[in-house]
Formats: C-alpha cells, structure tokens, sequence
C-alpha cells in the first residue's frame, strides 16, 4: 500500500442553499479543493452522500459531479453509508489511490437537505436506522438516540443539565469559523431552556441539519516532490472502518459503540500512537450523548465519565482532548452525507495551522470520527502533520 | 496492485420477491458464494444498490447485510452508480484487496424493485437520468433511451425489427437459466406485436424489472494455494470505469457510448487482448438499442453496424461474439443495482464451464459491461480462466 497525502481541501458553508442545486455545492468544494492544491485535474471522484435520491430525486452522483467540474470521463461513484458517507467516501478514494489504481482521488461529500418539508427530511433520515424492525415502530432517528441517552442517564446517575458543555463548546468554536451554520455562542441557560425534541435531546443536544459539500484532495506521497507550499505536508496514518448492528436494540450494551472503538484501536495501530498523542479529535456529536460515547468508546475516557471531560473543560481548545473545534455537527452543521469530510477538511485546518481563532497550540496529530446510523457504520481516520 | 480472483459465485432468482425483504434476498446470494467458496467469512462488504432509499426506506446496506448475515464489525458501504452499481461495487472491492487493506471481500448487487406500484418504480428510476434537466422535463429513462433509438434508425436506415434477433437471442438463452427472470422463448412474431412503451422501444425491447441479489467473493491471487476445488481459476484481468455527460443531450454525439470504449479499451490493455480474443460479452441490453451501441463502442462492430452482428447469428452462443448467454438483463432480469454482479456471475459460470446448454465452448476469456443511467457511468471487467 502507498501511503497518502491530503494535498487540498474545500468547503461550502453549511446553510439553507435554496439558490445553490447539489451540482453546484458538489463543485464549489470540489473546484476549492484543486484551486488549494494548485492542480487542475483529478483522477477519480468518491462522493459520500445519503439523501439525494429521496430528496433531489437525483442518484448517479458520480456522472452528475464530474460532468458539472468539466471532467467527464474520470471514475466516479457514490459512496454510502448514512451519515458515515463522507467519511466512507474518503476510505474508498484512499483505497483507490493506494492500490495504484489511481494517482490523485477527490473524497467529496455533498447533501441537500433543506428543499423539503421538514417532515420529509426526518422520514429520510430515518432510513439509516432499520427500516422493518425500528422506523416501521415510529421511531424516528432523534427517538433512537433519545432512547440510548436516557438509558446513560440511568445508568450513570448523570443530569441532562451535566451535557452542556458539549454545545456550549461546539459553539463558541462555530463563532469563528466562517463555514459554519450556527456561528452564535450558547449559555448555560440557553440550553436548559431549549425546547424539547425527544426527551431527554432538546434542540441544543440536537445537531444541526442543512446543505453542504467538503472536499479533500488525495495523492500518494511518494509522488510528492516537497511539502508543497510551505505548509506542513499532511498524511493518512490511520485509516480503519467497522460495522456494528444496525438496530440498537439487537447490542447486548447499548451505550458502547462497539465500531467506534474497533476502528479507532486499529487506526491507534497503523499510526503508531496512542490516545494520548491525539491533539484534537472531531468526533460525530450527532447529539450531545454521542459525544460522551464516542469519547469513551476512543479511550479518552472511562465508561460513564465522558461528560466529565466536558464540566472539567477537558474538551476547549486548550482542554486535554480538543474536541468540535471548528463547531462540530452541532454548530457548524451536520449535512449528513457531508460530514464526514468537513471532519477531514476541519483536521487538515488544525494541523497545517490555519484554524485561526480555535488554532490547537501546536497540533501534529488529529482524529476524526465519522458514525452512519445509531454506532452502526463508523470510520476513524487519523492525520498527521510532518 | 496484487492480482486477485473470483473464488465464490452466488446468486438469486430474479422474479417478484415479495416474501424476501432487502436484507433476505442480499443474505441469500452472500452465503450461496460464501458456501460456492467453501468460507465461512469476509473481511469487507460492497454492495451495489441504487433504490434501497427511495423503495425499500432504508439506507445503511453496509451494516444492514453485514449485521444480517452474521458478521457486524467488517468494513461495509453501499456504491451507487445508478444502474452501473453492481460493477461499481466490484471495481471498490477490487481496490481494497488489490491495495492489500483486506484480504478478502464480497461485490454484492441488490435490488428490490416491486414491492412499489409501476409508476413510483419509473419515477425512481428516472433518477439516473439528470433530474434537473432531463426528468424534470418528463423524461423517462425508457422515453430518455427511445429518443436515442430513433435516431439510431435515422442516421444508420434501420428498421425496428433488425433489433428483433437482440431480444430472441435473450430470451433463447433464458430458458436455460434457472435464476432467470423470464425463462421463455419469444419468436419475431412476438417481438413485432408487442406492446409499445415509448416509440420505437415496446415491451420486447426493454428489459423486465426485477427484485433480485448476486455476490462475487474475491481474494489475492497470493493467497491460493491451488486453484481450488478442481476449477479454473478465474482472475480480474482487466477493469476500468469511465464516466460521461449526465444528459444525453450534453454529448457531442448521443449515439457513440464514449465511457464504454474508453473502460473497454483500458480493461482490454490490462489484460492484454484485443476483441477478436473475446469468447462471450455480458453487455448490458437494458434497451435493445443499448446491445448495438456496445458492440460498436467495444470494437464488435464498425459504427452503425451493431445490429448485422445479432442478424447474422454472431451474438449466439456459437457466434463469433456469444452476448446474453445467460438471458442478459433483457429475460435475466434487470434488478438494476444487481445486474452488474449478476453478469460477473454468468461470467465466471461460463469460465468454469459451468453454463450448461448456454456454455460457450471453451470459453477462456469473457467480458462484462454494466452501464449507469443513459451510458453516463460505463465498467468493464475482463475475466480470464487459468
């Protein structure tokens, strides 16, 4: 296998685009992401998306974005895997890259979600969870993880109230990131009055939906003449992905996401590090609760204590475990079949210092964490500044 | 790259599921090439589907399968290229094996198409087409196809009735096909009265729709110890994807399928044969008009001459270019993000000499063609026996 360097990244902002179609977010971020690494072509495009068949009624993505960005003729597919899509995506242009079957692959996550009625976009949404044994119930995908989060509460002894500062972080650093849809901070109070979605989830446990595309640029390494650009060369260490149930109920432990931490030990393996090395992570805070979750599932906390991190202040740039510090899904938005390379692109920021405002002193190493369905798809990717 | 071959075949009926949900019919044909394999395991999972979302309300294949058939935690993604899934699924499970990330992995194609009313199945597949400027303006896909058959016969001067021998053909072979959709012979006299869909395709020219699931297993060709079994071993000697404009009415010429010569004539440089060495051709004969184009884009046929193949018997099993030899996806079926591995399938059963009364004598080569949307997304695959 040939070892991979992101050599550009591009985004949209995430919003309501009513004047942009998917062709046009798809491109913008793709076309940012050639014009970041000074490159004109690619050789083949994976587009992670989930909805754009029930929403814009539109599917071979493939065709549809490399005809838009005037490369016909390339490979391209789409790639997906519910909200783990974006990230799913870059696993697939990694492999085509490190093969040998290509020199340069394009990762581009790209969803609309904001032309429908909001009642259309929660029974889209549903499809990542189990059709015949949890959707065909009522619950919808906010239900599932209200479920999962009452459970913990129960369990661990833990407040709602105790969930804070996963938002009140996750926007404060969506303040100072231009792409991001909710660039407002949050009090304290804010989120205990916060409306109720799915008790215990009110609207600020709950991410953010809307329309978006990220892109990143790949290549192998070792057709890299120099850093390029002065900036500091950034590589694929850790790269792994795992699959759990589909339906929550069939995990004998509910409250442990099982991929997440299979995918994140061997992602720790093929870089060669530890969780302790890791100077930022942004993780899949779908809802406050995954947060806590995906924390503990990572070794960054021992079971139950994740929301601790958060009350301790572990979590803010200058914490022990930088987490959401562009925003995150809850504050820089989460247009699901996107996310996950808004994860990579927000990553690349950190480690070639050009987060601004929520710039990680000195960060080399970052993980991102991308989760489709309620744990049962998740990919950990892990980057590296040299 | 590691060279990698097909071990294990599996595959269900084409027909009206409507017992078998998504996850049952896709079970099916993973265990049959599990099983076919004599392996009781797979280390990834990539599954061609395009509709799951839009018919069956459920996205997240990945872990839906992977969960189903026993084995949560592997790598799983569902790749959509319209109806080009199937191979498009294969070309990802290539490069994960070839690129060394896994040493094994299932293409799994799966559709359920008929659990919805005629009219929302059209609708859904008019989503391969460009919704914004083709379907939005009333095109069907059939409508999208017949408007390229018509002027087909306007610039060559054929009649409808010189495609009758695509269909026959088909249908001929069907009936030796217990996994056929429609295992009946048809005569000219069928084809000339059949009912019309959009003129000048009627119902004979058009493959029938279908709920169905094939799988290939695939591994490094370093891994086998012998070629197992007492069969050939059938390897991936060639395998490339191209894409094209999304609307048809985007290329400079609608009637050459420009994706297709190009993936043919990459696949025939890797695998180091010219057409002359093709022993049979599972094209895709979505649209009898289709079965033309592809033999002339793929070198069978000068242009404009792909129907003086079928009306000189050189498309039958004893012809100098055997297509459909297992009922093709005019009288297989056409379960659509599944036909690409169904061809793969056929394929591999003629390398084995497995095909029965359709078995091409000594057939050591065979190619497979699967086609997203109107010739927007076009792979080839080239098998040889070893």
């Amino acid at each position: 296998m040939r070892e991979v360097a992101i050599i550009g990244i591009g985004q949209t902002t995430v919003d309501e685009h009513w004047d942009k179609s998917l062709r046009e977010l798809a491109g913008e971020a793709v076309l940012a992401a050639l014009a970041d690494a000074n490159r004109e072509h690619v050789e083949g495009l994976f587009i992670g998306n989930m909805l754009s068949g029930m929403i814009s009624h539109q599917e071979n993505l493939g065709s549809l974005v490399a005809d838009w960005i005037g490369m016909p003729g390339i490979e391209a597919y789409k790639v997906e895997a519910a909200c783990g899509s974006g990230a799913a995506a870059l696993r697939v242009a990694l492999m085509a890259v490190s093969s040998g079957e290509m020199d340069s692959a394009i990762a581009l996550g790209v969803e609309k979600m904001t032309d429908t009625k909001g009642t259309e976009t929660t029974a889209a949404l549903a499809t990542a969870a189990d059709a015949d044994y949890e959707a065909a119930m009522g619950l919808s995908f906010v239900a599932i993880n209200a479920l999962i989060m009452q459970r913990y509460l129960y369990e661990y002894g833990w407040k709602h109230t105790d969930f804070a500062q996963f938002s009140i972080n996750a926007h404060a650093n969506a303040v100072h990131n231009p792409y991001a849809r909710l660039q407002e901070a949050i009090t304290e109070k804010d989120y205990r009055k916060a409306r109720m979605v799915a008790d215990p989830i009110n609207l600020l446990d709950a991410s953010a939906i809307g329309d978006g595309a990220a892109a990143v640029l790949i290549v192998p390494v070792q057709r890299l003449n120099s850093n390029g650009m002065g900036r500091p060369m950034i590589t694929i260490a850790g790269s792994a992905s795992a699959t759990d149930t589909l339906a929550v109920h069939d995990r004998s432990d509910p409250l442990w996401l099982s991929a997440a931490a299979s995918s994140a030990q061997r992602a720790y393996t093929q870089a060669g590090v530890e969780p302790k090395d890791i100077d930022l992570f942004e993780l899949h805070d779908a809802f406050s609760i995954m947060s806590a979750l995906s924390l503990e599932a990572c070794g960054f906390a021992e079971r139950g204590q994740g929301p601790r991190l958060a009350q301790e202040g572990e979590i803010t740039i200058t914490g022990r475990i930088p987490i959401t510090t562009r925003g995150g899904l809850k504050a820089r938005g989460h247009p699901v079949g996107a996310t996950g390379v808004y994860q990579i692109v927000e990553v690349v920021q950190q480690l070639r210092g050009e987060a601004g405002a929520t710039q990680v002193d000195g960060a080399k190493i970052g993980m991102a964490q991308n989760i489709g369905g309620s744990g049962a798809a998740i990919v950990t990717h892990i980057l590296k500044a040299i």
